[in-house]
């Protein structure tokens, strides 16, 4: 068993010039009140990875340029397309009137495995909330249902970077598995 | 759809008392040279969030106690189990020993999809390298195989915490969706 070499590496993924026109899986990820410059840009690494259409920054959320995003972002803040929409509520109604399926990333009563997602979720939208308090109760009312990561430890929540790039790689795997 | 109440989400979670005693998903996750207090920080939150067994700390890893570590993982150091062991070849060798099927996260020729761990990999320990350099092509050649997470974009790689999480939340549904 070999690593792939850095020239086959190069082979297999995109180059920046190629990134925005290549046809990417239709996922959406909401991004509000994130506090952390750092969970940000790693985010923007994770939507590069997986593929997905763009990243919508809400309420608080940190944008690019920033020193910070870019470290952790490591240039997928230069080829992710993302858009800014400063209040939540008029994104996600966006999102549901361009035929998004919009998902709370939380643990809720009546949430759903990210791994039943099927095709009849697609084009989704996930928002991931604030680091602290999540996605509020108000905004979670507007969504169509909550997608939420299995847990069996002390603590009460995933880093929102890792619960992001658990959810997104899954969705992902989902459709590709599912969709025609 | 409502998120569950501060109550709630505290009785469904283990206690930190509860956490040492608590039955674990036969999972080991062996950190190598990992060089970020971060990356270490928030795998062990995502160690117990997926309630695996242990953290077996590698090479120039750094382990707790050290505030930077305990930034994120947010007191998952006072409760995951981990053990120390400066040559990752000798702690390999231990878990194959002890009948761990050891696997490289890693994008190699002949890679492994997580999806398709089955209950034969079982119990696993996966490998965890370098934030830059991965998993050394030594090391690799002990490996029963590499588990790859499929990538779309520009970047060669994923954040290892985003990886780790990826990669054991995805272990521990395919164990315990297909083991008896």
């Amino acid at each position: 068993m070999q690593k792939l070499s850095y020239d086959q590496l190069v082979a297999v993924r995109l180059t920046p010039d190629q990134a925005p026109t290549a046809s990417k899986h239709p996922i959406v990820a909401v991004l509000h009140d994130i506090r952390s410059l750092y969970n940000v840009g790693s985010i923007f690494r994770s939507a590069d990875a997986f593929g997905i259409e763009r990243l919508v920054l809400c309420g608080y959320t940190p944008q690019p340029p920033r020193t910070e995003i870019a470290k952790t972002a490591l240039g997928a803040d230069l080829v992710v397309s993302y858009s800014v929409c400063e209040s939540v509520y008029e994104a996600v109604r966006d999102l549901r009137d361009a035929g998004y399926h919009v998902f709370a990333a939380e643990v809720a009563h009546g949430s759903m495995l990210p791994q039943n997602l099927g095709p009849h979720h697609f084009p989704l939208a996930m928002i991931f909330g604030n680091e602290l308090t999540g996605v509020p109760d108000d905004l979670l009312a507007l969504c169509e249902g909550a997608l939420e990561i299995p847990m069996f430890g002390t603590k009460h929540s995933l880093n929102v970077a890792v619960a992001a790039g658990v959810l997104l790689s899954t969705a992902v795997h989902r459709y590709r598995e599912t969709s025609p």
